[in-house]
């Protein structure tokens, strides 16, 4: 559901009137159905709300939006505002679906925007989904993937300074995120993904003659990753890379830090709405090393158009699509 | 002229088989006659070749190519292949184009690609064409902006490892390409140019979680460009800062270090050609800083397809565009 004084609840039934998704999925909402309510009220939409207290009750018709039912919103809903009460209802729908998931419930989790501080307020201590999802699953080696079209970024390092980054672009963790990007481009249907390796430095150095991680690190991890029978290449000039996996030369990019796989991606789904001021995003972030699938989307609370029903859901339909997706290939494995 | 033995002359000739160049400018180029003579044959365009010893003597009319003639091409020409005579020729080429700038007998030069390995065995040992630029024109303090339609950005550093240019985010560099970048968007007709500044370190430090330099160097930078009257905004996460420029929110772009600025340029300006197995290129860099107006393509020699006429003229085409723009705002100046 997401923070429900957010677009979350929103997006999510914008995303689920659309029939294909009942074709494909059985698809099903944690939160509350109280919040879901209104918010098909809200958009005036011809599909009724279905409260359930287990997966099993669910109808999975499309026209209905079943919801299990945490009653867990226990304040106003005032759209765009901060608040413990949201906070409280979006964290405990995200440690619920975690719990779904590893019960073999569902088969795969999409999460709405939630509201950092509001997390925090309400007395949760995380910097966002990806942390909860990792403590509640138990998780310690995880990465970052961004997917839009082409691109399927993962990320060395992500929320740390850009000279902490160079020191933890290490030949180990380099082979952890080949394996997962990897793996993850199969669930995504790519039989035999080709992955792209960045350089960290400039021109991956120039042959070193400025910076020496390629040749010490990301070198060796490369031949490592061969030798494995991974499809790699590089390393590659970060800022040739991205534009030959935007021409479908890679499958899948290892980035070393943050920014050099958050720029292109962002350059190429975010696109700058001048009328409303603001961004329009498309793309996802799915969370790899999970034992568990999740996909989200990539923007936040867009708590300013909160409640206005003028909220596009194309990236949750995305997300949705991805999670599908990711879902039937795993079962196939 | 660049490099004869790849794409510089042949696309040279075909961005001034362009009638508006010469109803905005005289164009004039600097080179060999004979290689210029044979590309002009090579693509069978019904233009002549005008050898001149001084530019006084060119005629600046379409249908004419003028060369200053500096008879400096003494080998053969085989295209595609690195040669210490094609590299002499380039580097002699770049030479008279700079003297005649700095003597005021062109009001802008524009560069063609040249092979760096060319110019290595010729004996002249420069990393690129702006370093050539910066020693003979005497220059300490420049910077490169690489321009592709709305996006213009300007580097704190570039060739350096991205450890060094950590330490090269200073507050007093910023504030010098804060003023270069300026001055040259008012050059390109931009009178009071919106500028963005990007942080170094993801999502700018998040007010100090992960890194430094926000707090130390780039907002006092700012503080104090802002109060010199700089129409400056910042730190910019830099994952978001382009996406806004592209959008039309800033003029220019203040880049911390050569790939945050270089990714977002060549994921918008450079496209995979499959067919061909290469990039295709658009989009200029131009060296700022410089006592004289300098434009170049920013792409390379294409050695691979020189000789073939099939390279595409559009990034010198825009080069050339650019450098008469810049002359005529210089002038009004």
């Amino acid at each position: 559901m997401g923070d429900p004084a957010g677009v979350g609840p929103e997006i999510v039934v914008k995303s689920l009137m659309n029939k294909s998704v009942y074709e494909r999925s059985n698809p099903i909402v944690v939160g509350d159905a109280g919040v879901m309510r209104k918010t098909v009220n809200l958009l005036q939409l011809s599909c009724v709300v279905n409260a359930v207290s287990q997966v099993s009750d669910a109808r999975f018709e499309y026209g209905t939006i079943d919801v299990l039912d945490l009653t867990n919103f226990k304040g106003d809903l005032v759209y765009g505002k901060v608040s413990a009460e949201a906070g409280a209802a979006a964290f405990e729908s995200i440690v619920k679906v975690i719990e779904l998931a590893m019960n073999n419930q569902v088969d795969a989790t999409v999460t709405a925007p939630i509201n950092k501080e509001a997390i925090h307020i309400a007395g949760k201590h995380y910097s966002g989904h990806t942390e909860i999802y990792a403590q509640y699953t138990n998780t310690n080696k995880y990465a970052m993937l961004l997917a839009h079209e082409n691109l399927r970024i993962i990320h060395v390092s992500t929320h740390v300074s850009l000279r902490q980054a160079c020191d933890l672009a290490k030949k180990e963790r380099i082979l952890e995120v080949v394996h997962l990007l990897h793996d993850a481009c199969q669930l995504f249907g790519i039989v035999n993904p080709r992955i792209g390796i960045a350089g960290l430095n400039p021109h991956s150095s120039d042959n070193g003659l400025f910076g020496w991680e390629e040749e010490r690190e990301i070198i060796p991890a490369i031949i490592e990753a061969q030798k494995m029978g991974y499809n790699v290449e590089g390393p590659i000039p970060a800022d040739t890379m991205f534009s030959k996996a935007i021409g479908g030369v890679y499958d899948g990019c290892v980035a070393m830090y943050h920014d050099q796989g958050h720029i292109p991606f962002k350059v190429v789904g975010f696109k700058w709405n001048e009328t409303r001021n603001r961004m329009d995003v498309k793309g996802v972030n799915i969370t790899l090393g999970l034992p568990i699938i999740r996909v989200s989307v990539d923007h936040g609370t867009a708590f300013d158009v909160a409640g206005r029903g003028i909220a596009s859901e194309e990236a949750m339909s995305i997300s949705i699509d991805y999670a599908i997706r990711m879902a039937e290939n795993s079962t196939k494995k």
